[in-house]
C-alpha cells in the first residue's frame, strides 16, 4: 500500500506542458506566474499529486516555507487564541505551521524541536524560557531563527511576551486592596514552566509590599485542569483559619475552584473569592464570571509570527516586543467578608 | 544568523570515536546499541546539534518516524483530549506528531496533508471524511497511509469513530420522550463537517420517529464558539411559541447557551433546557451541568494511533474500529414545563 512511487517535477512540467522552472516558479512564487499558466500547473501537481522535495526544494529557495511551534499543551485552550492568530498571519504569506505539544516534558520538547529542524522548517516558535542549555545548545548551533514567546526572560533571545510576575503582582495587590488577610493559591507546576514560577513570584512581591511575609502564602502547585482545580481548592479549605481568596494560576485552575466551592456549599465570591488568570473565552460563561488578568492572546501570536518571519527573512527584527496586561473585574471577587 | 553550517554523520562519528553505522543505529534502533555507546554519541550529537537529515534518515530506515495530523481546529478542546491520548501513543514508540489546524478549511488542509507529506510523514490522522475528492485523491496517489477518526465513513478508508448521527438521535429521542415539544437546535456549520450535518440528522430522525415532521426543526448553524452559541440561543428565544429545549451541536455551543439563557432570566432547566455533544471537561463545571453525549476521545486516540502504526509497519488493520457513545444525564435537561 506505502508504495511511495513518487511523482517527480519532469513529470509535472511533461503533464501541464511547461518547463521544469515553470513549474518551480509556481510553487515557490506563484506571484511570478500568470494566471493560466499557475493554474493548468496546480491542476497537474494535484492530479500527479506531486509535493516538491524538502531537499530539492531548500536548495532552491532556500526555505521550505513551514514553521514550527512546540507549544506545552493543545488541551484547555491556554495557547489556542494565540495559536490561531500565529498561524492566521503565516497562512496570509503562505507559510505552513507544525506544531507539536511537549505535555511540559523537556526531553519531549527537545526531540520535537529536532524533528521540526530536521524536516526542513524555517523557524521555530516556542513558549517561555525554561527548558535545559542543551536544547539553546541546539538551537544556535544549528542558527534556525526561534522566538520565544508568553513570557519575557533575560537572555538576548528574541521574547514577544509579557511580564508575568507583575500582572501577578497587580492582581494580588488589588486582592490585598480588597481586605483579603488570609490569601492562598493554586499554582501551575513550577518546576518546567517560567510562567507559572514568576505568577507565584509576584503574588508574594504583592504580599511583601503589603508588609505580610511571603514565606506565609500557602500554595498548592498543580496541572492545569479543571479536576485539578478543584481538588487544590478543597485542600486549601481545609485549613484554618480558612482562606477568604484563592488566586489562581490560571483560569483553568479557577474555574475547577470555583465548581468546588459551590459543591461544598460556599458562596462565590461572598464566602470566598476566586480569581484566574488569562481571560481565556470560558472566563466570562462560568458562574460567577471570573475575575481575571487579560493576556493579549491574539496580538502576542501575530507579533510573534512577524517577528519569526522578519529573522528567516534576514531582517533585523525587535529583540523584545512587550505587551502590557490588564486586569478584568468580574463577579468572582469582592471584598472580605467581615 | 541563518547559515546552516549543518554537521554531518561523519562529524559526530569523529566527535563520538565511533563508526557512522553506529551513529545511525543509535539514532534509528537505540536498543541495539550498548548504554555507554549510546550516551556518547548522543554526547555529540546535541554538542554539535545534529539532526538526521530527512532524504538520508528516510532512506536508511525507509520512515522518518513523524507522524502528521490536521485537525479543524485546535481551539475549544474539542479534539484536546483524544489528540493527547494519540500523541501519548505514538510518543511510547518514539514517533513524534506534528500538528496542523486547519480551521475547517478544505484548501488549507489540502495544502498542509501537502506540507506533512512533503516534510516525510510516515502517516496521517485526519478528521472526518468531508474534503473534496482532489485530496483523496493525493493521498491516494502519494500511497501515504491515513487514518480518518472521530466518524464513520461508507467509504473503503480507515476508520476510527462513532456514530455521530445515531448519538444524536438517541440524544433527540430522549428530550422528545421527556414531553418537549418545541424543541430547536444550534448545530456546527455542517457545510464543511461531516460530523455536524450526521448530528443534525439524527435530531431529525428521532422527530420522524416520534411522528413529527423534521423540516419544522428551527436550526441555526453556528461556529463553535461560546459567544456563537450565545448569539445563537437568543435568536432561538425569539420564537413563538418560544422552545422549551435546545439541542446543541456540541458542548461549546450548549455552555455558550446555558450563559445567555441566565442573562435573558431564563431558569435552566426549568424555563429551557439545554443539551450538548462531546462531554469535554467544562461539561461538568458549567451550572448547571450539561445532559451531554459521552464520547471516548482517549479511546479513539489510542486505536487510531495504533491503526496507523500497523499501517504504517505494513501489518493488516482493521478498515473500521467504531466506539461507542453514551448520554450523560446532569441538571441542564428536565422534562418540559406544564
Amino acid at each position: 500500500m506505502n508504495q511511495h512511487t513518487r511523482p517527480t517535477l519532469d513529470d509535472v512540467a511533461r503533464a501541464a506542458g511547461v518547463s521544469t522552472a515553470t513549474v518551480s516558479r509556481c510553487l515557490n512564487a506563484p506571484d511570478r506566474v500568470i494566471a493560466p499558466t499557475r493554474e493548468r500547473v496546480m491542476q497537474a501537481v494535484n492530479a500527479l499529486g506531486y509535493t516538491p522535495d524538502f531537499g530539492g526544494r531548500a536548495l532552491a529557495s532556500g526555505r521550505t516555507n513551514t514553521i514550527g511551534a512546540v507549544i506545552p499543551t493543545m488541551d484547555n485552550a491556554i495557547f489556542a487564541r494565540g495559536m490561531q492568530a500565529f498561524q492566521e498571519t503565516l497562512s496570509s504569506v503562505g507559510v505552513t505551521l507544525l506544531v507539536a505539544s511537549s505535555g511540559y516534558d523537556f526531553d519531549r520538547e527537545a526531540e520535537q524541536i529536532r524533528a521540526l529542524a530536521g524536516r526542513g522548517a524555517d523557524g521555530l516558535l516556542l513558549i517561555g524560557s525554561a527548558r535545559p542549555a542543551t536544547t539553546y545548545d541546539f538551537l544556535r548551533r544549528r542558527g534556525i531563527p526561534y522566538v520565544l514567546a508568553w513570557s519575557l526572560g533575560d537572555s538576548a533571545d528574541h521574547f514577544v511576551g509579557f511580564d508575568n510576575r507583575r500582572a501577578a503582582e497587580a492582581l494580588a495587590t488589588r486582592v490585598i486592596a480588597l481586605g483579603h488577610r488570609d490569601i492562598a493559591m493554586i499554582a501551575g507546576v513550577t518546576a518546567m514552566n517560567d510562567r507559572a514560577a514568576d505568577r507565584v513570584e509576584g503574588v508574594r512581591a504583592a504580599l511583601r509590599q503589603a508588609g505580610r511575609d511571603p514565606a506565609s502564602l500557602p500554595i498548592i502547585e498543580a496541572p492545569y485542569s479543571f479536576e485539578d482545580g478543584s481538588n487544590a481548592f478543597a485542600a486549601l479549605m481545609q485549613r484554618v483559619p480558612r482562606p477568604t481568596a484563592v488566586i489562581c494560576g490560571n483560569d483553568i485552575l479557577a474555574v475547577g475552584a470555583i465548581g468546588r466551592a459551590k459543591a461544598l456549599g460556599l458562596r462565590v465570591p461572598d464566602d470566598v473569592s476566586v480569581t484566574g488568570f488569562d481571560n481565556i473565552d470560558i472566563a466570562a460563561f462560568v458562574e460567577p464570571a471570573l475575575t481575571t488578568v487579560h493576556v493579549p492572546h491574539r496580538r502576542m501570536g501575530v507579533a510573534a509570527a512577524q517577528q519569526l518571519l522578519q529573522m528567516i527573512a534576514g531582517d533585523t527584527a525587535d529583540a523584545r516586543v512587550e505587551f502590557g496586561t490588564e486586569i478584568v473585574e468580574r463577579g468572582s471577587l469582592a471584598a472580605a467578608p467581615v
